[in-house]
């Protein structure tokens, strides 16, 4: 007997924290476990090595004609600093109220569970199912998935599939789930600014030379215009727009702008151009400063000039803007309004594309999509409002998860995220829990999707 | 015998460090040196306690009369970190190729010692030389002079004098020294914006709020103009012109603008509005940041919103702008110019007033002097010419030494400023040293000057 929940807290036991390396042993446990999990299932389980935390790849073979799914997951969690506001420790996993406490619960062992348990369960009722499963639990997930990309390349021909299902994406509550149809894309940067040889005298020198800070400040500020937008040109060239039907489902959303202003603690809303806040955050372009830094820092004051001052700062794209034409704009707009009496040094990180898949019927002009994608997202709007009382929301989301868009680009896939976190389940935050209930009515919508891509509803 | 650098060796010998209260016992020692050596030479000394750092107040008073001169003077130094670049340990003083080397034997041990060697010359020769002397020895200057100010108003009527003599500014050569004419003020703040409540996430959110650190960028950056003028209204209002004699002296400096250029390693000067960078640093007044700070500064990114971000500047001010009018158009500048979605924070710190004595005969428009003054200067200009080969220069410097405007403001004295610091002397640097040669020279001139305010030579 197959209980997802004595699964779910014997997985969360393991402190499987990709980001230090003094939680291998834990890594090891959580990808064992998952492995022989997959195994006993009936799965043909291969772990592959990476540069770092080897993925995990399970397989339910059968005949090339019938359809497949990828499901994805990932067995990495997040630090669980600081341990102190923990109310039961991270890795010993307790049920309260309904839920399982314990980091990785929710991001991500939870939800992977549910799909799981999900095929077990219809491959229990229907061991002839004709159906193709390949699961695919990458262990760096929370570090950016950086040997991900490279599997997907190496992988390409076995990985031919219909489509992805996951869920490691977020629902407003316990009632309304979202169905994530759009991810923004990511470019982070860095910008220095050079100016005289070592920190000046601000009385000696002060008049003489153009201050780091004040050039730092002048190129930040002008990447805006005041209408709020990113004034950089070309910037918005491949934004596409946002169709009525996009709009429509945002405004069942339910949240007030006024229940947001408070969340977030702000005074007001930053320029719109026309957008509501919560249309900014998912169907515009951003360029956000995340950092600031030059000169003294400490208290009082030291009247200096500083040599250097910089600041990082990270842009979210939206379809169909391209990481690369984006950091190229950056640099050509950036290198022209640098003052010649200073020196520019740019720096950028990683980067990540936008995704965005249409839900089959919503769009008028309606995407060459697989049969089974749509019969895949038709299913789940069904079996969501059948478990949950409610239809899912179809919404684009703010966040980036690259891998998405990795998946599209590589292998052709569009991916069906159900949204199963809820906001009280404290991703990357103590108290970390996942809510059992959804877990339970997520395994019958998973299940309905699996038996409906065979064609077995 | 009074040889002048013995007594700076042993003088130099004490750690008389203010910042640092480990120093407390160098603090004493020195203070006890001065206050000593003062009483051995004949003056009537009282250590005038402060909250902090006694100073040490010498006299030799005589008929009401006589002329009287302050010579103004520090017994504390800068900190000597970092150590391990000293040659020679900072209070180990030693003499190499002409040089005293120790931390404070420039500033202000060496040029304190040279006008006491002066005074103690002058009375020997002439033991009933008909001019009134007060040695005023402070032990706060290197953090600020706190209790300077109090102390002025309190003994108000014994320090009413005819002018200050003081060495405590800089000349560009051993050959070539400058009497300084002027001094900017000071005027020091810090700017806060404050925005969501907490970081948030740049993809959950990024869009919807007045980011702190563009809030801070626009703000920074709206403070200077095009034209490189700060753009705060009625901030030039009061700004005095520079008369034709200035200019004419500053043009004997005799240092190019590549020379400068490539001593502060940029590749360009700040706009300059019409003035050359030697004008701008003497006549202008500025705003400079001093710097920045806000969210992530640490390696790669991290994709937050930050909650808040702050800047540090400094306003050098020059005469007649009035540190309290300057305060007052910040901050009515900085408050319309923030936008509404984020809360602004501004704190004020030390300011200093502006100072400037127009050498006699110099002006077209003469200032009302007392002819002590005007004879002081005379002297000055002529026994520099004697001593060092070539007649001072007459000249504003961009630094601030607030004390000099409170000797004006409180007293109405101006005063008579020596440059006895060379570029090479290293002040506030590790291997601080005094020129030998100049102090010698720099002894004959203040012999001079008090000789003649008396009438004597």
């Amino acid at each position: 007997m197959f209980d997802p929940v004595e699964k779910l807290a014997a997985f969360t036991r393991f402190p499987s924290v990709s980001a230090d390396p003094a939680f291998q042993s834990g890594m090891e446990g959580a990808r064992d476990f998952i492995a022989s999990l997959l195994a006993d299932s009936g799965f043909t389980v291969e772990v592959v090595p990476t540069p770092l935390h080897p993925i995990v790849l399970a397989k339910r073979d059968g005949d090339p004609t019938w359809p497949h799914v990828i499901i994805y997951g990932h067995y990495d969690v997040q630090p669980p600093d600081p341990l102190n506001l923990w109310q039961t420790a991270p890795f010993e996993p307790a049920v309260r109220d309904g839920r399982m406490y314990g980091r990785g619960a929710a991001d991500n062992k939870g939800p992977l569970m549910v799909h799981l348990a999900a095929a077990v369960k219809v491959l229990r009722e229907n061991p002839d199912l004709p159906l193709r499963i390949t699961f695919l639990v990458e262990g760096e997930e929370e570090i950016g998935s950086p040997s991900f990309l490279p599997f997907l390349q190496e992988r390409r021909r076995e990985l031919a599939a219909d489509f992805v299902l996951l869920s490691d994406t977020g629902s407003p509550n316990a009632e309304q789930i979202v169905i994530t149809t759009g991810l923004r894309g990511i470019v982070a940067g860095e910008i220095e600014v050079i100016g005289p040889r070592s920190d000046l005298h601000s009385g000696v020198h002060g008049g003489a030379v153009y201050n780091p800070i004040q050039a730092l400040a002048e190129l930040c500020a002008g990447l805006h215009g005041p209408d709020g937008r990113v004034n950089v040109p070309g910037f918005y060239d491949a934004v596409l727009g946002v169709e009525d039907w996009e709009r429509e489902e945002l405004s069942r959303l339910g949240v007030s702008k006024e229940t947001y202003r408070a969340f977030l603690g702000v005074n007001g809303f930053f320029k719109n151009d026309g957008y509501s806040p919560f249309e900014l955050v998912r169907f515009q372009p951003t360029l956000e400063f995340n950092g600031i830094f030059g000169g003294y820092q400490g208290e009082g004051s030291k009247t200096v000039i500083p040599s250097r001052a910089g600041a990082k700062f990270s842009c979210r794209l939206v379809p169909d803007q391209d990481p690369i034409v984006i950091v190229e704009l950056l640099e050509k707009t950036l290198r022209e309004r640098c003052p010649p009496e200073v020196e520019l040094r740019l720096r950028f990180g990683h980067r990540g594309a936008p995704y965005l898949v249409v839900p089959p019927g919503r769009s008028n002009t309606p995407a060459d999509q697989p049969p089974t994608l749509a019969r895949a997202f038709a299913t789940a709007e069904r079996a969501v409002a059948r478990q949950f009382g409610k239809p899912p929301l179809f919404l684009r989301e703010g966040g980036s998860v690259p891998i998405i868009a990795d998946f599209k680009r590589e292998l052709g896939l569009d991916s069906l995220m159900i949204g199963l976190f809820l906001p009280e389940d404290n991703l990357h935050a103590p108290n970390e829990s996942f809510h059992l209930g959804v877990m339970a009515k997520g395994i019958e919508v998973s299940a309905s999707i699996l038996r409906s891509v065979a064609g077995a509803d």
